[in-house]
């Protein structure tokens, strides 16, 4: 178990910097986010994305087609920036802190051990006094409606008159840029604020979306304390004065005079609800922040660190030989797990809750690259993120209907509430794939767990109505085929394609599984009622065998690999090489039909197939297709290279494997891309830990078991990890001569290393074997 | 020849009627389109679209794209309405004239032989005096920026006091149905009034747009004139009173006591002119009104009857044995005649200049449906249609390069300028069969006339450019077949498809002849000099003619038929016999999405492809496609029925050629599909006349000559029509024994039917065969 999980970075005080830490010192609970800006603010000539943001909280807003086709999508969703109650104004003898203005020395933690943010400083005011200031945020896991701020301040070398002027602002506005097609357009205020005011020693404000009506309230409290010479620590005060300043906004002022070696500290408790998950969320706000501001805020950071504790053990991992590979994957980890739901009916948008980009949509990337790591280490939160597409099974049933089939499910390419956002059908709504991501991600936490709780009450459901919407949407052809017209694959630079061979892995894979579970649970009552609702018929059943008995998966003889779709291979191939770096990623410089023209990919489509569906192809024809893609692939999309790499591990291309690994764990911690600070790219975080737990390590779970095929990629000494396995909790040492597996929790099991399989006894129980050099 | 082209329709007053009316009535000339309102207007209730068009003449608005990518279109021009000089109230001894509140008895006449509308009302003033109204409208050929209203009132039963109120109304917005796709979402006025005053007798309004920054001045004189009972008439004089009423509204006012049996005669000119067309508009449309005020009506009239003397002598058609039919047949053409361009730099609109549908936007049926009409009867005419796409080849050049492609033109779906309106890429750019329309066009004018000059100074240089354009889409696949991937053919019910049998058939045929005619006229000095401008070599030559050779035009063996495209017959078939009457079109009822994966057609592509290309196949294989085709055709389209009939014509099917003729000559004259309101169907029109000629009669130009084939359909007594080829003037006779060809102008000649060939030496010999029973 590792030791300690902190990163510490030097304040740097200039645009990208701030706005990368904004990123990188977000603090979220699945329900929370709140980006990392500063207490007091930037210059207004420095763009900031200042948001508070609430999972799963959106306005609908209209997205007009410019020509009116029938049945296109002419809104969406959008996630809201909420409110801000981040502000807080210090002043010292009458000077506000500035720290562009002021002499100091900063730092910025993330502690994720402990699950929280600080800010350090050593400042020096206009008049030659110094402080110690150091502001620590948390996002509170055990209540995720609650976000405080302890704001310390220390006089170090004489007295002085402080003051603070904490804001609660709800008249906020989302953030936008208009040269990102990535980002929303428009910069829009959604919220009208209802109700702004006083109660007490808290301000209240309660703000509502036009269209979409929901209410959000939220509501801040605070306490001023101060600490003397020796460290007694007073009993703490209210605010001097807290007043409505202008609509929409509050602020809570306090005065002391600080005695050199004292200590203020002034707590602010931010509390957020929403209409979505109470019925009264004034109410709700109003009670939990009389609850938590009458404990003691260390009693808080105890149950913070609680919850860690938890997770950490169960997702530890510790690579050894690249400190900054060995950072980057805690950071990831712990940003999967900031982002992802607390409660039901929500998921992890693209972004997590760490930005504005795309909108706070959710696409296949949540089930397809997120949910594998919370499979692993969190089989709770997995259930959670799998509920949202079961409480979102009838709108994927109206979306069906609405690209005209007769049965079955279709979900959004990208959405919220489960209504499609997507704009361009031809790459958004028509990656029909989306639903084998869905099926997939049910089989998986299935295979993983065994919980057949799960799909009786909710995954079968998904599993048939998804099922059904393949058997619509492909047909049997003249020779007998089961083809699949019309849909795009995960590569968007070729749309529109008649049977993409990952689509129609999906669409096997996923009525192979419908069936068969079907068939074996179906003597349960549950089930009966299933079928009885879905009017499941025998001869539906048969048809869904039939189809996956003829499903079309195209093979090149020529070439000897699997072909992306149908008319692929007659498309000339598209020179990366000779095409100048600043021309990628390439949708921003080409139009899409000159894309859709040649062989050439955006991210891995079949390579991905042949990893996900190992009998999908002969291992002749996957490492001959692994050849052939990487060639062509651009990897525009961040969810590529960590596919490359999984599937070289397990071509046993392990150069390769490496290669493509190569920075992508260190994506955001680093900012590699130069965005990440318009929020995380949470995917590639879930990709980065399948690239070493399925990669590296070969872990592969199936209907025979769990098998584990690890090797050491040559820049590094070794890795560990753990991970649960049917409630059992593993842990894999790989180091340079050997492998060990132990059982460090549950019953006695076996788990299978090439054609060996081995046994664990019990708790505590060691495997040991030596690595192929 | 016909003796007599007149419509004379009962006017009823019902919004159907009157909307489709405004379209019957329509005067143009080219330049000016003006609807056939009322003068005195309706009552605001009914929805009248009540238009004056000037041709080309637009505004550029913005049609932003829900989901942004690389090089979409983001504004479009939208044609104007640009004033209101129609309307004219009548009082009579203070009532106003109001044909619903008073006994009316009205019909509407349009006279093709003498090119004017009339409105014929007795009317019957509510103290029971008794009037006969005239009004005549003529948009004037000869002079293309005058339009004329003369406004008759005789005063049958005892004298009265007459009032005129005539106005001119700049302050004018363009029509919109939120409702229907096909038009204008947004009802919204595009014209700033820059100036409206009075100048001595006459008023001016100068208009301007906000973006495209054209103006338009826009002139209105009146004369009015009282005939005594003898049929003398007085010397005429101008507006009792004539002001300014409001900002862009200027009213002429004039009264008189008519004695019983004297006649009011009010003459009004409108003057158009336009900033595209005119240094100085304002002063062009003065001085025009200067000089057409300067002249007798009757002389104008006299110089409209000639010019449509000229044209009927050369378009002349009679159809025997259908007299609405033959009616249908007379307004298509003049229809056709009535909106083609008088000047070059603009095109036909997809509803002429009689309304607002497709928003004034040229498409390829201008090139594929409209112009072998004037091939055939007009080739001046055609020679000006043809301008517009050399006058914008430049920007068919810039469209080109911002699909990506390195060389070559590529002309806009639907444009006024020259550059891409369409909204939905997928069914619009992607339909690069435009450019098989612009240079099967520039092929047929030259194949029709000899017109080398003309293929020296454009044609040859759009040659060159398309079929640039299609050796950089296309490429050589792994086989050496040229393949053309991600297009859209003329059915769009199938977008982005691969090997487009219809796209593929013109690519090869427009690359034949560039290559061709580029050879044939090397060593004219222009074309070496084009040559060196547009850098041609050698090498392209060669592979263009390469890729000519190696053209893929699919063949199914199976079936025996030219596939649609590569997948098309491997998608199950749409059941059109199956679906309610109230789904078509299927456009307006299914997802696209949903429509991309079935056999179904929207409309003649193959089949077209077969009639266009008659070496594209062999006749079995035609004959064959014929079958398959037509049962998954569901013609929702205007531009399909016309296509069938030609090719069952062509292919002996002459049943089927009579069936698919059908209706569709009438469709706009007795409103068949229930919306010609919103104008003409201009293309349908061009389509019935090549059903007849190209169709009934077999004309067909070729490199060999001029080719006649004629049959008699059964439900006919007879046709008769005129056409030119090569400066002759031509006329064949059709009736129930026989067929006699006449060379009724131009020096000697030869036609061929069947194998033989048969020679006129001179002027008025015929040559009479007997038709097969």
């Amino acid at each position: 178990m590792r030791s300690n999980r902190v990163i510490t970075k030097k304040q740097e005080f200039n645009k990208e910097q701030l706005r990368l830490n904004e990123t990188l010192f977000c603090n979220a609970n699945g329900y929370i986010g709140v980006r990392g800006t500063l207490e007091e603010g930037v210059p207004s000539d420095i763009s900031t994305m200042r948001g508070m943001y609430l999972g799963g909280v959106y306005e609908t807003i209209p997205m007009k087609q410019a020509e009116s086709l029938c049945n296109l999508i002419e809104e969406k969703q959008t996630m809201l920036n909420v409110a801000d109650t981040q502000t807080i104004f210090l002043s010292v003898d009458g000077e506000v802190f500035d720290m562009q203005k002021n002499e100091c020395a900063a730092l910025r933690v993330l502690d994720m051990d402990r699950g929280f943010t600080e800010r350090r400083i050593s400042y020096r005011s206009g008049s030659g006094k110094e402080f110690d200031i150091r502001i620590k945020r948390v996002a509170h896991l055990h209540c995720p409606n609650l976000f405080t701020q302890e704001y310390k301040v220390r006089a170090l070398s004489a007295d002085a008159e402080i003051s603070f002027d904490s804001r609660h602002i709800a008249d906020v506005t989302n953030y936008s840029d208009p040269d990102d097609p990535r980002l929303a357009a428009e910069s829009a205020s959604y919220l009208g604020v209802e109700k702004c005011e006083v109660t007490g020693d808290k301000s209240v404000t309660l703000s509502r979306t036009g269209v979409s009506k929901i209410s959000i309230a939220v509501c801040a409290g605070h306490r001023l304390y101060v600490t003397d010479e020796n460290g007694v620590t007073d009993g703490g005060r209210a605010a001097d004065d807290i007043s409505v300043i202008r609509d929409g906004e509050i602020s809570a002022k306090f005065s002391l005079t600080l005695k050199k070696g004292q200590e203020a500290v002034l707590v602010k408790y931010s509390v957020f609800a929403d209409s979505l998950r109470e019925d009264d969320s004034e109410r709700a706000c109003l009670s939990i922040a009389d609850d938590v501001m009458g404990r003691d805020i260390r009693e808080l950071y105890d149950a913070q660190k609680k919850e860690l504790d938890s997770f950490w053990k169960v997702a530890d991992m510790e690579i050894k030989g690249d400190e900054e590979l060995d950072l980057a994957m805690c950071f990831n980890m712990y940003q999967l797990f900031q982002s992802s739901p607390r409660q039901e009916k929500v998921s992890i948008a693209a972004k997590g809750l760490t930005g504005e980009g795309y909108e706070g949509h959710y696409f296949w990337d949540t089930e397809m690259y997120a949910l594998p790591f919370f499979v692993l280490t969190d089989t709770e939160a997995a259930r959670r993120i799998l509920s949202f597409r079961y409480v979102t099974l009838d709108k994927a049933r109206e979306n069906a209907a609405l690209l005209g089939h007769k049965k079955g499910a279709l979900y959004p390419w990208r959405t919220i509430t489960g209504e499609e956002c997507s704009g361009y059908f031809p790459s958004g709504t028509a990656a029909y794939h989306i639903n084998g991501a869905v099926s997939n991600a049910v089989i998986s936490y299935y295979l993983s767990t065994g919980d057949e709780k799960y799909i009786v009450s909710e995954g079968l459901e998904i599993l048939i109505e998804t099922a059904r919407l393949w058997l619509d949407t492909g047909n049997f052809d003249r020779d007998g085929r089961f083809v699949i017209n019309e849909v795009t694959g995960p590569d968007e630079y070729t749309c529109m394609v008649d049977n993409n061979f990952y689509t129609n892995c999906c669409a096997k894979y996923g009525m192979e599984w419908a069936v068969k579970l079907f068939e074996k649970l179906s003597e349960i009552p549950e089930v009966r009622a299933l079928s009885e609702r879905l009017c499941v018929t025998d001869k539906e059943l048969s048809e869904i065998k039939k189809a996956v008995d003829a499903m079309y998966l195209p093979f090149d003889e020529r070439l000897g690999i699997s072909p992306q779709d149908d008319s692929f291979l007659q498309k000339p191939v598209w020179d990366i090489k000779a095409t100048p770096k600043d021309q990628f990623p390439l949708l921003l410089h080409y139009h899409p039909l000159h894309l859709y023209r040649y062989q050439v990919c955006k991210q891995a489509d079949t390579v991905l197939a042949h990893f996900l569906y190992p009998d999908s192809a002969d291992k002749g024809t996957m490492e001959k297709s692994f050849r052939y893609y990487e060639k062509i692939t651009t990897h525009d999309s961040s969810l590529s290279t960590c596919v490359f790499s999984m599937q070289a591990s397990r071509l046993g291309l392990y150069e390769e494997a490496e290669k493509y690994f190569g920075d992508s764990a260190k994506l955001d911690l680093y900012n590699r891309h130069g965005n990440s600070g318009d929020g995380v790219h949470t995917a590639n975080m879930g990709g980065a830990y399948m690239a070493i737990v399925y990669g590296f390590a070969g872990i592969r779970i199936s209907e025979e078991g769990l098998f584990v095929n690890p090797f050491l990629p040559g820049s590094l000494e070794g890795y560990s990890f753990n991970f649960t396995y049917m409630g059992r909790l593993f842990r894999l040492q790989v180091d340079k001569e050997s492998a060990v597996m132990t059982l460090l929790d549950g019953e006695p099991t076996f788990f299978c290393h090439g054609d060996e399989k081995y046994k664990f006894d019990k708790t505590g129980e060691s495997v040991r074997w030596n690595l192929k050099q």
